[in-house]
Parts: structure tokens; sequence; C-alpha cells
């Protein structure tokens, strides 16, 4: 037998799928982001935020960009490929989608993320502080899918767990936890991917800007068997999953500590509305809070009662200062109504309760990842100190 | 504020995107499989494997499902959706997608695998023995993503690990490790994907059929920086990842048996070719194989000189048998040219060198990951007893 043949074709089964390989120096100053497929050359972006998008549609009437909130016309270049570019989009990460015939699907040079209720294509932006969550050579941390069956919705469920550096190989360390829940329409896979939560901790921890610990993202979305629900709010069947399942469950199973000062519980967006209620109803067993892009008044602007909001869990101001180690608010500078409004009509109460708390603001972000990376950078530096 | 319309509003907030509720008489016998995402309808099978999408795409001229290498013309039904059914597909995993107007893209309804080069859609087709890697209530184990980064690529990687079930609880307990490879065209991710490796192996030590090992799971493409490769056939680039850098740092960092006896190596395909060489010149690190749909002879259906072959690795077949306490080869029943003979090839060469050896044949079933699945249960059965 042929053994060079053997060799070259071995050779030719381990060379990556290889996108277009096409010489265009139109795209000078464009690159492609880290978010396409492996060897997929397109989408590109460049410094300015453009998104250049390039399909192969050859019998479709009409292709567009859909990415910001704006559909962007794509040509049909000489080549029989639709080519199209969107104007300067926000620094940060952003789901978007390629129109088809009015068919709305994934650009193929895309991974997938899951967002806005489905698995599609996102991409990312070039930001001025990227090396916040940028992948370095320091030790990293791991992230670990982990599946239950729950007894409170009678499903079986999985929620993503990050460890540290040297979680393995240190058996005699114990860590404390960080809940982080993610927004509506999303899931419990955001956080570790398009939320680079896993590399904002590992640059962090090299820098000893935060001390090790652990992190459980789990899905915000939980509902027990149709007839069971209690129908009277809150507690919701997430507010039971994270109390009486996964916290047990990560507790007997990861080596954590397990006392309030070392549990802390944040979220973004409906995710910050859903850990609210639950850090204000367990102080006993969380001393630490993050709210970003969303409150619990969320989507109200009045000012807010502290007698009656959330059953007045706000009302001994003193006593709530007093258990709170860290009580984090977040909101990127051009997010849409009702977020400003809603968050400083909390805040206003804080304030008038005596609660201290730390406020961050991200600049020239709305309410998308961007945000939220920073905010849990800013976040994760103050907690278990 | 108004309580009640906070509550709305939350409840609101965590209803799950839902998919078409349309009534569909037609579909009786249909269901949704899955590897459809969360809360989407279509695409359907049924139990004689047909698959049935449905696809919005209102001004197309023409969509297509394409699937098991057929394009099947999908209709413009009357409430304009395109609607298309599949002749019956094999039991099992299949990567797919749609055509609209000549564009490729993935079906909006399913969730993306890595395969064929690209992160695209995958549909589950109902099996006999499909209870061998169903989610059952028993004790589950983790899937891990780890990255590095290789001096041997100058690149990060992440491989995937599979802890079995109470591996963070037993801090005293040390394990046997299996490294098991993706095919061409697949990365790190098939195996604990569409290959359902976890579910299998949590269900067969459930079942007291396996002893509980860990496996790890690698991209199986690996190559050189630009200048600095031999250029001399083997080692591989992906063979010095595996011995000098994966192997290490899993044994320094995971609760490993470090002996030969307690380390197996497999792949598919692509990975049956690459880990047969990695065993064969490494057989004081293993001494357990399997090679499903694949050995190193491929794609030769020729009778092979053990003399020459590999550089006479099998000459000694007396000494090869003695340090393999299994060698396990697999293939579909259904699998195309030139795998059968391939194949064939090499178990007469092992029968002439008096190798003994396990061979498992997938009924039924042609080069994909239904018989990679059932070839790892069987397999694991063997291993580390």
């Amino acid at each position: 037998m042929n053994y060079k043949l053997t060799v070259v074709l071995l050779f030719l089964m381990m060379v990556p799928f290889l996108g277009s390989s096409q010489k265009d120096s139109d795209n000078q100053g464009y690159f492609s982001p880290n978010t396409n497929q492996p060897g997929k050359q397109y989408p590109m972006v460049n410094s300015q935020g453009k998104v250049r998008a390039r399909v192969n549609a050859p019998d479709a009437n009409y292709v567009k960009l859909d990415i910001g909130g704006v559909k962007y016309d794509m040509v049909k270049t000489a080549d029989g490929m639709w080519s199209g570019e969107s104007e300067p989009q926000d620094e940060g990460f952003h789901y978007y989608q390629i129109v088809i015939d009015g068919a709305f699907v994934n650009d193929p040079g895309s991974k997938s993320y899951y967002g806005a209720g489905r698995w599609g294509s996102g991409i990312e932006i070039p930001a001025h502080d990227q090396e916040i969550y940028a992948m370095k050579k320091v030790p990293h941390g791991e992230i670990t899918q982990k599946f239950y069956f729950s007894k409170v919705t009678k499903t079986w469920r999985d929620c993503f767990i990050y460890t540290p550096p040297n979680y393995h190989k240190d058996l005699d360390t114990q860590y404390p936890v960080l809940y982080l829940q993610h927004g509506s329409f999303e899931d419990q896979t955001g956080w570790s991917s398009q939320g680079k939560a896993n590399l904002i901790l590992d640059n962090l921890i090299a820098a000893g800007k935060a001390v090790p610990f652990i992190i459980v993202m789990e899905n915000g979305y939980a509902s027990k068997p149709h007839g069971q629900s209690e129908g009277k709010g809150p507690p919701s069947a997430f507010e039971e999953v994270i109390l009486k399942e996964v916290i047990p469950m990560i507790d007997a199973e990861y080596r954590t500590l397990t006392d309030r000062k070392n549990r802390a519980i944040a979220g973004l967006s409906m995710g910050a509305n859903q850990t609210m209620r639950i850090f204000m109803n367990n102080l006993d067993k969380f001393a630490s809070y993050g709210g970003f892009s969303g409150t619990s008044n969320y989507p109200s602007s009045d000012s807010i009662d502290p007698v009656t909001f959330l059953n007045g869990a706000f009302k001994d101001g003193a006593a709530v200062d007093q258990k709170s180690d860290v009580f984090f608010l977040s909101i990127g500078t051009t997010e849409p109504v009702p977020f400003p409004g809603s968050v400083s009509a909390f805040k206003d109460m804080l304030e008038k309760q005596g609660i201290s708390y730390t406020f961050y603001e991200s600049p020239k972000t709305a309410h998308e990842w961007q945000t939220w990376r920073r905010s849990l950078h800013e976040f994760a530096q103050l907690l278990f100190k």
C-alpha cells in the first residue's frame, strides 16, 4: 500500500475547513472576530465597529444584515455573493441575524449564542477595555456543566459552574460562591459564553484584584408542573430551585464556604430583579448583591415606598445596611427607557433608607453584554473581602 | 406603584419564547426532538424516521430540506410557511441544513452542532436502543471545559473532560482515563454533545456495567506555527499535544490513575486513525485501544504487510497482543466504501499476527454518530477490568 498517499490523506483530513480565501483589498482595516466559526473570514469588523457581512445566496431576491435594530440592505456582487455593511456598532457583543427573502436565519459565518429567545448569530465589536475579558497567559479556571433532576420543576436542568484556577489541584481549599443570573430570553450558557465571566475572573484573580471564588450560573426560567403552581407570587419556582436544590447541591459537591459572608447573588436585567427578591428574602443566606441593569421595581420609575415595596423588605434600612457587605448596582449610560428611571428610583429609595451601595455606570453602552461584563468586572473586585 | 403589574410583567419576562402553537392534525405521530431549540415545534420527526421541516421565508423562490445527502423540495403552504418532509432517515443523530434560494443555512428550529466543518443543524431520529444514551434518573457525571495554552501549537486550546458521578464529592478516589477523539471536520465538542458520551457512561456506571472513569476529549486538529513543522509524518502536532501537554496536565490536575493499565485511547474515523498511531507508538503509556469506523490503513483496502505498516508496529504480534488489554474495532453495517474494506484488511492483519481483538458491528447504521455511540457503549464495558 501507498504510505505517502496515506500520510497525504491523513493530512488533508486534518486541514480545517477554510472559508473564502479571496484577497480583498477593500477589507483593509477589517478583521474576522473570534465570534466567527473556525476558518470563516466573514463577518468582519473594523475599529469603528462597522460590521461587514458576506453571504452566498445565489437565487435570493434580497438579503439584509439585521443588527442593532436596523436592517441594512446587502447587494449582490460580481461573484454572486451578497455583501453589506452596518453603521458603527457599540463596543462589545451583539446578537444579529441575516434576512434572506424574508427568512430570519443565522449568518453561516458566526458561531451560535443563546439570546433573544434563540440560538443565533453574535458578533464581537472591538472595545477599548477588551483587556478585561481577553484570553491571556494567566492561570485559567474551568467551566463545568452539571446536570440534575429538579424535584421542584420535575424536569432535568443543568447549571454552569466556574471553578477558579487550581480548584482541581488544591484539594484543601474552600471557596466563596457567587450565584450569577442571565437576563430575559437568555439562559445559563450566556455568562460563560458571550458574558466571558470566566475570563474576567481569571484576569482579576491573576492581577490580585479579586479573591478566587466559584460562580454558579443557572437558568432563570423555572416553572412547576401544570396545576402545581402556588399562584401567589414569590417564592417563584426559580427561587425554590436555587434555595432548596442548587445551593445545597453545590455546597455538598463543591468545596465551598457555606456561611452567608461567603455567598453572593447577582444578575442582569430580569436576573437582577429575580436575585434581588431572593437576596432580600434570604439575608441569612447571602451577604452581597449585584444588580446589573435592573432592580425589582422594574419597569416602574415611580418613587418607591419602602413600607410596601417587596413586602417591606427595605423598611428597616439600618438592618439591611448592616447585613449587606456589598450592595452593587450598575447601568449602561445609553440604556433605554425604562431602565435609567427605574434604577434611579431604586437608588433614591436606598439613599432615603440610609442603605449604602456602590453604583457603576458603563460608558456608552446600552442594555447589552458589554455593560454586564464591565459590571461583573467591577462587582467581582468588591466581593468576599 | 402597581405591584400586580410588576408581578405580571415579571411573569411575562419569564415565559419562554414559544414556537408556533398551531394545531396541526396532520402532525399525528410526529414529535419535536430534543435537538430542537427550546420551545420550537419544528423540525418534527416520526417513528419511521421521517423529518418534517417548516420554515418562514415569505419571499423565497424555493426552499429545500437537505438531509442524508438528498435535497427535498419544500412547498409554500397556505399560511405562507414552507413545509417539507424527508424519506425515513437512519436511527440516531444527523447533521442537516435548509436551502433558501441557494443559501445553505441552519434551520432556525434546531440547535447547533459542530460537524461537517461548521456549526450547523442536527436532528435526533428515534432509535430502538436510545435507552443507552437517554437522560435517566441515575447519578450523573459532569462535563468540564478546560482552557490551556499549547506550547506545541502556540495557540489557546480547550478540551472537554467527563468526570464520573461523585468525582467532586469522593476526594480520595482516583480514576482511569480514556482519551476519546472525534472525526474529520468535527471537534472536541462532538462526543459530549451529539455523541452523548456522558450519558452513555452515566447509564453504564449506574447499571454496574462499566467502572467509573474519566474521559478527555480533545481537538484532533493541531498544527505547529508556520515554518516549525517537522514535515516528516508522525509524530504529528496532535500526537505531541496529547503526549507532552494534555496527559501530563490531566494527570497533574485531576485525580487519575497514571499507570498504562489505567489509560486508554480511542477515536472515530480520523480519530481512530490518529489514536491508533499514538497507541502503537506509546504502548508504555496506554494498555487499551478503540477504533470506531476507522483504522490507520485508511483509505486503503489492500492487504497489510505488518513488516512495513506503521514502521513495523504490528510486526511482533505476540508482544502487541500481550500489551493490549483491549483492542476494540467497530463499524456500522451500512458504512460506505472505503470503510468496510479498510477495516476488514486491518482485521485480517491482526488475525494473521495473532493479535486478539473485539469487533462490534452497529446494525443498520452508516458512518454516523449512532455507530459511534453504540461503539462507545460496547467499548466502555470492556475497559479497566
